[in-house]
């Protein structure tokens, strides 16, 4: 399973012409062989035309065919076997058996979207049979589906090098949805993205399809991301990132002479709220499961708890307490990059600067490159309320503690701040009224609420939302983990007055594929 | 049903700041009374700020308490009588029996949202009950529901001065989501705008609902609109009109510290193809049809047929021959504003003037002011894939018709196409395979596709489409006609173990609502 740190421009392995990229170990601070060459804006556009030419026989594969061809993917990737992991760990710096987990997840994802695939509630099939005798006027008969938007461009994410990367949840629902897909991989991890590649490719000819229904790019820089997100042939975009990297991409769709749809699901600090009886009750319980969700992975998680919000008195002193005391204790963790890492050493020195915040503990130094030491920090309600820049993402396993003087002043910080991914209540059954006058600011505010959780570990499910208003992403009306994810790229289509023989399956008269359609305002059963 | 010229800031009347406007009867040309002025920057404020004070309670209504305000609205509008049809005729020069016809129509649409709010299923409950014993690791319990994005700012249309104005598909559709509207009249029918808005103002009163769920603003130019949708209160913007005036609304709605989404309904030329049998057996029927559809109301409909595609031979001479007879006795008709028809007669003019496009025939001379003459042209397909001009919209009943050489230069000028909200196909049985050929082109190109039928007209039901690919929209995700679009104004957000006694009655576990839940991937019965 040798690497080539070739493009895939469909099935073709070609070298890229553009600057080449090297992964890093950043355990080890090592670069990795071989070197990722870039695509040209013209290797974009062939990834492209490729794409735009498998669309139209591609969104139309049967639904079998289409649960088939994911099936095989996940397949392909469990066939890669150990030469994958070892190259994730050596890629990221995360322990095997998470990269182990990670693979699990990602084929699971891939079997779930087979099986949406196959259920068919997606195509939203409704029908309006004709009314000719109608009066004043006949109806004609209307019949609506769901088809798939076109060619998608997706973009790996750094802290999911699985199961939010080349074969991950947006290339899974954009591919059961039947757009085509091209992947730009991200750059810190080239070799995982090389081997899942090829297994993709590899399902795609083992399936028959067309071979643009994948191809697979590599880029320093903004450049190639931007010359994908501008072909015109590309119709949506799905992507897991910074800030400034999704908003660059959401500027470029809207520039084109023909603006596209943008997913980018791009900042959150996901405050936990401590309701007063239940601080009161557990706040050393609490204080564990925080830490605990803090530092997992490094803290590297766009659900990573980066805001506490309680109200001041003894037992937020104990929760801090206690907090700190569990943080001093954790381990510094190897970041992903060290790009990565030398953002969260900038946005935790701000914060040590920022006469707003208190450090309240650090975990363990570091005892090599790379490495991540977890940080709390301590401040009141009104200074966080008058600090935009409290409410800064700081990427890693560090968090903000907010005291407020009164549950008026929990509500007011809940109202200040911005969209966010998640939102967390710990309560007891004395707090039930007061959790229950937040809940509609909350529900305004994130895209998944919790009670006495953590936001960590994102379930992949049908009632998932990993989504949110801005500027948690670009497009709250969706989610980029969960079944839902499908629905970003579709779009609807009625046909009127059609010879069943030109109808599309799904809106036959006979319902050959036997779905649940909307039948003259009546749900069939 | 005195017309008192006042914004009505909730439920509030009071007189604007900015400029008058008046409304003018097309078909004198003489100002109407009274002057209604326009918004001040503080009255759009207002207007934003009662909306927002009204939404946590409004979209937290019950779903009979919505449908009831909804059925209330319809009721109150037939209430206002003749008072209403013959303000409305005054302002639009349409006639009498026109605007009857969509008051129904816009009553109708509302009691149909209302059956839609009742049964439900846009709230799309999804349920994955917890497993405590799963492997390696346990499920939460997850619930998810869509829930109302927010404040809209809907924009009435010109051509719809009932049935998409002030209480039409946006409104509708947005209110029974949840969310509450301000609504910016157009300034064609300020009067007709008046007497809707003071009819759904009653209702609101009449059903308790908090008062900011509705306002209703004027003002000349873009300043009102732009500072609409500029507020940061407002989550969502419903417009039908120009494709300026869409592509404005769409940037300073991208423009803010939080983008939102925007639902711009701008522009189609609605190509309707010829086949090869269907023109050969009934060239003159299709003749007569077309000239009908084109002339219908001035050809001030989205959906007017714009473009006529057919191979060119002696069936498309019997056509554009029998086409031309038909149009030369086609009377002129007033056009809905002097604005509308001095941009059709320089539409028209530049058409005359293409030395790519040849006049086959005109309409009836005009006997009055503002009087559309019908026009059709005719041009080759080469000429017409090298000049982007002829694809332009003309606003009224002109139309171009293409004539092509062979199926291969059909479909090639079909893939040529804009986005557009329709493509008609007339066929016969020998023609089916060259349009089951076409097909995935116009899937592409189109939201509704026409079997021998007219564009013109659009019903009102579950399955319709009325929408498209840029620039017919600037979201093809949706409709802004039928059921489906109430989905344009939701976001799911997904509730992880909530205690039963907290979360919406939506996701409660014993289902009062009686919902057919998505429960652990089964859809229940």
């Amino acid at each position: 399973m040798t690497l080539t740190g070739n493009l895939l421009i469909g099935h073709t392995p070609v070298t890229g012409t553009r600057a080449a990229i090297h992964a890093v170990n950043p355990a080890t601070g090592q670069a990795l062989e071989p070197p990722y060459f870039g695509g040209s804006g013209e290797q974009v556009a062939q990834a492209c035309a490729l794409a735009w030419a498998a669309f139209d026989a591609y969104r139309e594969t049967s639904l079998e065919q289409r649960a088939h061809f994911l099936e095989t993917i996940a397949a392909q990737i469990e066939a890669l076997g150990d030469a994958l992991i070892d190259r994730a760990v050596a890629e990221t710096g995360l322990p095997k058996a998470r990269i182990q987990g990670e693979r699990g997840r990602t084929c699971t994802q891939l079997r779930t979207f087979a099986r949406v695939v196959r259920a068919g509630e997606w195509l939203d099939v409704r029908i309006d049979q004709a009314l000719p005798e109608r009066q004043p006027l006949p109806r004609s008969d209307l019949r609506q589906r769901q088809v798939a938007l076109g060619p998608v461009a997706v973009f790996g994410a750094s802290n999911f090098p699985l199961a939010f990367s080349v074969a991950g949840g947006d290339t899974a629902s954009a591919l059961a949805a039947g757009c085509p897909v091209v992947v730009k991989a991200h750059s810190a991890h080239p070799g995982t993205s090389e081997l899942v590649g090829r297994a993709l490719a590899q399902a795609a000819q083992q399936c028959g399809l067309p071979e643009g229904v994948f191809s697979l790019l590599y880029g320093a820089g903004h450049e190639v991301g931007i010359a994908l997100v501008s072909d015109p042939r590309i119709q949506a975009v799905g992507f897991t990132g910074s800030r400034s990297g999704g908003m660059a991409l959401r500027q470029a769709a809207q520039a084109r002479p023909q603006p596209i749809p943008v997913y980018a699901e791009m900042s959150s600090i996901n405050p936990v709220f401590l309701c007063n009886a239940a601080l009161q009750a557990r706040g050393e319980a609490l204080a564990q499961g925080f830490v605990a969700s803090l530092t997992q992975g490094a803290g590297q998680f766009c659900t990573n708890p980066g805001l506490v919000i309680a109200r001041q008195g003894p037992a937020l002193q104990r929760f801090i307490s206690a907090a700190s005391h569990h943080l001093q204790q954790a381990a510094a963790q190897t970041m992903l990059t060290p790009g990565i890492f030398s953002a969260y050493q900038a946005g935790v020195a701000a914060l040590a600067e920022n006469a707003n915040a208190q450090p309240a503990a650090s975990g363990q130094g570091s005892t090599g490159p790379n490495q991540c030491q977890a940080q709390l920090f301590v401040t009141q309600a009104e200074a966080f309320l008058a600090d935009p820049a409290l409410q800064g993402e700081v990427f890693g396993a560090a968090s903000l503690l907010v005291a407020c003087s009164s549950d008026a002043q929990v509500r007011q910080v809940a109202e200040h701040l911005e969209g966010q991914l998640t939102a967390t209540l710990h309560l007891d059954e004395a707090d039930i009224d007061s959790a229950r006058a937040l809940l509609p600011t909350l529900e305004r505010k994130a895209g998944r609420l919790l009670v006495n959780g953590w936001p960590t570990g994102v379930e992949v499910c049908d009632a998932m939302v990993h989504g949110g208003p801005f500027p948690a992403t670009t497009d709250a009306r969706t989610t980029s983990v969960g079944t839902a994810a499908i629905l970003r790229f579709l779009r609807p289509v009625c046909y009127q007055d059609f010879p069943d023989a030109l109808l599309p399956q799904a809106l036959q008269q006979a319902n050959p594929l036997q779905l649940r359609r909307l039948l003259d305002g009546k749900r069939e059963g």
